[in-house]
């Protein structure tokens, strides 16, 4: 940029390239609305004045606020590789993503970090990467690789990279851990990402001083008080899974409004093209009566301020010139997008292409051991730990069930409700396959298999049949990841994950098309009509981080107790 | 520090360092009190909670506050080098400052700002740096230095450098100067401070947009809010002769109340003393009824924010424990001051020595030409233009007189309540002598010179005889520096500023009583009553970037045609 023609433009001296007459422009400082005419030039705001442009927009009085911040996102839970995310989430206004690619990093390490970098160095949204801190995230599953604070290190001189990604091993900063300090102190010129729901107290003393400066976790008002009085920022999350904005907002005082950020976390495409990104939390908090200036603050300056984004989130003069625009203050609904000073979504389309390029780093990422696939559960006793699905919930009750067993082995057929899950590996071929039993989902005569399957994604296989389970993984072996549902011994549908077992390399279209296709399938095959999302409640089956009975490739996992445990409730039998 | 230590304390393992029991914290983040036992180690706060302390005081309801932070100021206008200046800030509560070391830049350059650096490395304060942007601050004046883009650069990766000092060259700004942007683009990385009084508009867009990120210059609440809306931070400057604390505070709202920072700017030694220092503002605001956490907070961690002090400002974990102490939230008197956890003052007292380590680079700074001094005013015309002070103010008037003449030649004894004001180059041995007329200040039978002459710091004298003015000429030659005060061909008084002619090598005790003194002398010689500050009034008036007419070693100078002009009105004779 020649700063001395901005200069010059800003003076007045000759016509910018672009000013917006009769614009209500949102102004993040002093939360006010100033009227007139905006001046735009070589991806820059010139300021407000009397201004010429090359070309002038009349906004008839439309509002322009400075283009959105996710604070906080996983991209990878959208499916979509950085470029097609763009797509979808730049026509909801957000301009600019603060993202932690933990997901494809316990996929892919290294490769993954990268993998996401280089994707989204030409996408038409600025990308901001928080190294994940927490590869993988418990030692009780096997993930595709482990990074050391040594492997992260790397990353510091980035010109994206803005700090540690959420430092989920809380319990690990608390107690000191050598690795975890190691990976905070390296990162201590930058932003320490947090994640410590429910964590209060010394302990929170503890966190925070340990150098963690954000949290995107809290549940409750009193919590995030708590955090703040500590100097945290707070993310008021809408996800697909976790919304915590309207439980949050009664907690928030126009005192600290400056340290609230708004972030999505998980968003799956379907919720981010029909109800929107952060645009749909701003839109909430107006619905609840809160002041739109200073949610659309929360959404941009405070986010700049927070991940130390300069120039960044407001539309000041120097700032980078993305805008969003929209008639009605009480109503949020984007009407335009500029990026960088050019048109780049209208009427919630995005105006640009784009493409996945082909990189053999991060596909092929389906590494079975050659055994055969074997699901025989084989119990000692008939009273056995099962896991009890709360809809709609990632956490999960821990139940006592007798089971009817057929020469010590428990078979679907035999114990109606009950569902066998399995996790099996498919990073390093070690051929591990964790067992469970699953109460609640409702699936009949078929399995479902995924890669996606929190943290370290392996094969997360759900069924009445083994059969149909093998079937189900031998398939999704074969498309390199994904969704598979397999119906009496068919395949009846798929969603190809292709990159890292995680994300599509097609756009949002197909994703969204082939993600529907198969909802409409399972539900055809005695799902639980309660569980709104059949995919995502299967997901987090193998997160060992949240409570209280899940499955990993390791085995049984009580996250309570925090250790692998076998499934007969009675031990030394 | 071992943090793995400190984690450990903040969960309540160990006894930490110091506890203060029921204390009334000030927390910024929430802007409100939180009471209880605040524990506190190693130099950091470790949190509040249930902490036990090797050493336990009983505050009995006493506030805690951080330190305060000065957010823009010129501790060479103290007088004192970086110690002593902290001996009497620090009991004021000041426990860091963002200093701008302009002036002895001016007269050492680089040595200066080494001085400065190396000075301030052992301070009990700590003292941030922002790099002079200005030296010279005009060409229409020798300065000691020139510092180009390049001279500046080096400083850039010093640890306390935190950015560009106040941009004054506002009009070479806006009008794209070269030097001055390579300045300014050169500190991209960090904050570029302003000074632009009164620049509003498109003007004002322009200054922002080339970088410049702060104000300390606003004296108008308008003004103020117009600088705001474009992203700046303001300071609310409460210098000894520059006041705008409460004229702007009308401008304030508690929506942009995080966008104000408080500085002192220039403050001689006796009212720091006295008036206080950032405790002062405080207290001005206070009693003129603002929120005393609001003021605080603006003393604390808006400033950490704006200049990017890190883990600084706040009593929160993890946070540097500088700590003020006082009994009463609306009448704030500090009683004591934690420096990284230690008492460092108490009762406005600094329990800590200071010295001055002799440094051969900026003593001996006065370079005179071996030239007889010459102060001979031969005129042509015997209407001049004449310096009419405004009394306590840094402008003057430009006035017309009409002058008795001897032989073509001006003596004062001719012409009664007139003062001949001389500026001597003393950097370079120019031999340089710009000289003027002086009206209002009132001295008879003597002279006054001084080596503290903004912004070069040359030798200013003004007297009513040449033989008096020599003479204090060659006694600031011969005290490398200083004030002196000459009557009746004999030197009375004198202060010396031996390091780079504008700070002592010695205590504010030393430095007080020697300025007292001087006062008590010139009083008792004509000088006008109306003038509070007689020698900071003079120092002003070799200032040409301050209406309207000035005094530099170059000549008279006018400021609003921003040239040297002959002392005869009536040009062309």
């Amino acid at each position: 940029v020649d700063k001395k023609k901005l200069i010059s433009l800003a003076r007045g001296n000759d016509p910018v390239d672009l000013v917006f007459k009769n614009a209500k422009v949102v102004n993040v400082f002093t939360k006010s609305i100033e009227e007139g005419t905006l001046a735009v030039s070589d991806g820059v705001i010139i300021g407000m004045g009397d201004y010429q442009g090359k070309e002038e927009i009349d906004l008839k009085g439309a509002y322009i606020a400075p283009g959105f911040i996710d604070g906080h996102v996983h991209i990878e839970s959208s499916m979509l590789t950085p470029e097609y995310y763009a797509q979808v989430t730049i026509p909801r206004g957000t301009t600019t993503v603060v993202a932690d690619c933990h997901e494809i990093a316990n996929v892919l390490g290294r490769k993954g970090i990268d993998f996401m970098l280089e994707a989204s160095e030409t996408s038409v949204q600025d990308v901001f990467m928080m190294i994940p801190s927490c590869v993988p995230s418990t030692p009780f599953e096997t993930s595709g690789a482990v990074l050391k604070a040594e492997d992260i290190q790397s990353y510091l001189k980035h010109p994206r990279v803005k700090g540690l990604g959420e430092m989920m091993d809380y319990v690990g900063t608390v107690h000191a851990n050598k690795d975890v300090l190691k990976k905070i102190d390296s990162f201590s010129e930058k932003v320490i990402d947090g994640h410590a729901p429910g964590l209060i107290g010394q302990d929170l003393n503890a966190y925070v001083l340990a150098g963690v400066e954000t949290d995107h976790e809290c549940v409750e008002p009193h919590e995030l008080i708590e955090k703040i009085k500590r100097g945290m920022y707070i993310h008021l999350r809408q996800g697909s899974q976790t919304k915590n904005v309207l439980d949050l907002l009664p907690g928030l005082r126009p005192e600290f409004y400056q340290r609230i950020l708004l972030c999505s976390d998980d968003l799956h495409p379907y919720d981010m093209r029909h109800t929107g990104h952060i645009d749909h939390n701003i839109q909430l908090m107006i619905q609840a009566g809160f002041d739109p200036i200073q949610a659309i603050s929360m959404a941009t300056i405070n986010s700049a301020q927070c991940y130390r984004l300069y120039k960044r989130g407001a539309i000041a003069p120097g700032y980078i010139a993305d805008m969003v625009i929209f008639e009605d203050l009480n109503h949020l609904q984007v009407s335009q997008v500029y990026k960088n000073g050019k048109l780049v979504a209208k009427d919630h389309q995005a105006l640009f292409d784009a493409s996945f390029k082909t990189n053999q780093h991060v596909t092929n990422t389906i590494h079975l051991s050659d055994k055969a696939l074997d699901f025989t559960m084989r119990l000692k006793d008939d009273l056995v730990w099962v896991i009890g699905l709360i809809k709609n919930n990632v956490s999960t009750h821990k139940i006592k069930e007798k089971v009817v067993l057929e020469n010590s082995v428990f078979h679907c057929k035999n114990n109606p409700g009950l569902l066998k899950l399995a996790v099996i590996e498919r990073h390093h071929k070690t051929g591990n396959i964790g067992l469970g039993i699953v109460k609640g989902y409702g699936l009949k005569h078929g399995a479902v298999a995924m890669t996606v399957a929190h943290d370290s994604h392996n094969i997360i296989c759900l069924g009445d049949s083994d059969e149909d389970m093998v079937l189900a993984v031998k398939e999704i072996k074969s498309m390199g990841g994904g969704i598979v549902l397999v119906s009496n011994r068919k395949v009846i549908g798929n969603l190809q994950l292709d990159v890292g077992g995680i994300m599509s390399s097609k756009s949002a279209d197909y994703v969204i098309d082939q993600l529907r296709n198969l909802e409409d399938h399972i539900k055809t095959m005695g799902l639980n009509p309660e569980i709104e999302d059949p995919f995502l409640q299967l997901a987090f089956l193998s997160l060992p981080v949240i409570p209280h009975l899940k499955v990993t490739d390791l085995g049984l996992f009580d996250v309570d107790d925090f250790k692998v445990i076998p499934m007969e409730v009675r031990e030394n039998l």
